[in-house]
């Protein structure tokens, strides 16, 4: 994304890789939209492209009502998407921001340097996971790993979580192999993933969602790794549709099943996955790709875009704070309380 | 299919369920490409295609070369794909009935019969099958089942094998609801599985074969039921990628996991499914969709068409010879040696 002070360009998800088109938001309402509609997508970018929002409405606020206005805007941005948290949880920095500002000019001005700081953490907190994994991990040989949805730059102020421990292990030439699956159905992988890994040469294949199985069996896989929508306090993990199928594969055969995501995305007020309200969306996404039917005309779909995964087949949750060995109450209140 | 005597019908599955259009194959080579094209497939009807085409072979032959253009027929279908056993079972049926012929006209009209037989016995062991099944299931009040790829009257001689396990349910009132997963690359699950039970007012829910997890852990649906492509002699099972997942997703969640097959579809001169030759097929089916792009230009892709499914992850295997509880090389060599 691009932060202009008036402006906030969001690079178009929903059309890449076939076309590379950036959507201008102009104020809070632009960017709830281009949320809504997966314009941006990924957790850690959905939090900071709503902060951003939060500053266009205090810059484009009426003199008059700007108060009323910015609180508008928080809660139109709130009410956007509802799984990730790392969305509540920016949009409760900015809050606190704004309610400390006692005039408009102030505000524009606070609010903007929040969300740059928002962005800006965000891409220093990819970069230690980066480091805290790698470290974690201990490789000394190459090795392959898999993923699932996006997770890179994309989805985040830059780098990437899950996706930026795998540019970590190809720059330490520690990567053997990426296998992503394409993500149905909305295809992050074959859309966002291998676009992102092909443009910086990381060696990626892509396989249908279904063949993770067989791709564990083979052996060569040493770790599953993933993002995180939201993380609750015992540990479990909200992510994208199909994570959850991974971890019980991944325990299965022995493979390592690592989350990585920056302790925006950890709700220690959730004692558990089964508080995470999971987001059903369109069966459109399921019946057709990009207008061509793929299924019968008004057929019934079951379309949840997250599943959740419980602590006891996580084994490694890294953040920017450090690392969570074996999930649980006790190992997550250690680091996040 | 329709048979015609002197052609093949073949409805095109490719096109479906947008567009339901027969294509005639007049001769054996134009079976072959059917088969490889996949306008036909699923186990069983390949067998039958194969079958008529051999039949249609001898029917079009010249008279001073019969035997030389039957045999490489025989050849030709042979070679149109690698995992289905119930192709080389076919061909070997209509190769002893063709080594018993002394003149072309006795060929025409004995192929012709067998190739009839073997449609007809196809349908008839689908009926038996779903006696068998629900016998052994014993249900007593209606239940949920999750299923995968197509296993209905488009990939066999009518009726299906799990898919007409699914249909008896529904007859019998035992069928709360059917979980179809798309199943990627080829979305045999939305185009085709979901066309037929709509049709037949089966109640189905269309889901990505990455929400198979989260649907079975909240405990409604009581067993997956698949299909086969080959069944070796200790009870492992190859059949459409993705079917190894839902075994692994089945036995941690305490689901029943049932493979419903002719026996045609056993092979017991291989050991194990190590031996079994599992197709790989083009980048293509995964990188775009009807010719739209969904991945990167030239992306790496692993694309195998079907997995194996070790007998131990297995509860029944169903043919229409009867039911093989826990397969094994004992269990298995009791039915079918």
């Amino acid at each position: 994304m691009r932060w202009h002070g008036d402006s906030l360009e969001l690079l178009d998800q929903r059309l890449l890789p076939v076309e590379e088109h950036w959507i201008t938001a102009e104020g809070a309402g632009g960017v709830a939209q281009c949320i809504r509609d997966m314009v941006v997508r990924g957790a850690p970018a959905i939090g900071i492209s709503a902060a951003y929002g939060v500053a266009l409405a205090a810059r484009h606020a009426a003199e008059e009502q700007w108060r009323a206005e910015i609180q508008q805007a928080l809660e139109e941005l709130g009410a956007s998407r509802p799984t990730a948290v790392n969305l509540f949880w920016a949009l409760q920095r900015m809050k606190r921001v704004f309610e400390e500002c006692s005039t408009l000019k102030g505000a524009v001005a606070r609010l903007a340097e929040e969300a740059v700081a928002i962005h800006e953490e965000d891409l220093a907190a990819n970069l230690a996971m980066a480091d805290h994994a790698l470290e974690a991990m201990d490789a000394s040989s190459p090795l392959s790993v898999l993923t699932h949805c996006n997770t890179g730059a994309l989805a985040t102020g830059g780098y990437g979580t899950a996706l930026g421990v795998i540019r970590r292990l190809h720059e330490a030439q520690l990567l053997e192999a990426v296998y992503a699956d394409e993500t149905r159905p909305w295809l992050q992988g074959s859309r966002l993933t291998a676009w992102e890994l092909a443009r910086d040469s990381i060696p990626v294949t892509l396989n249908a969602d279904g063949a993770a199985a067989a791709i564990l069996a083979q052996g060569q896989v040493r770790w599953v790794i993933v993002g995180a929508d939201r993380i609750t306090a015992n540990g479990d993990v909200a992510n994208k549709i199909g994570t959850y199928s991974l971890a019980v594969l991944a325990r299965y055969h022995g493979v390592g099943f690592m989350v990585v995501a920056p302790s925006s995305t950890v709700d220690m007020s959730l004692a558990s996955g089964a508080d995470i309200p999971i987001e059903e969306r369109e069966a459109s996404e399921v019946r057709a790709i990009r207008g061509i039917p793929l299924a019968p005309e008004g057929v019934n779909v079951y379309n949840p875009v997250f599943d959740v995964t419980p602590a006891d087949l996580i084994d490694l949750i890294v953040t920017e704070k450090g690392v969570v060995r074996k999930p649980s109450r006790e190992t997550m209140a250690a680091l996040f309380s």
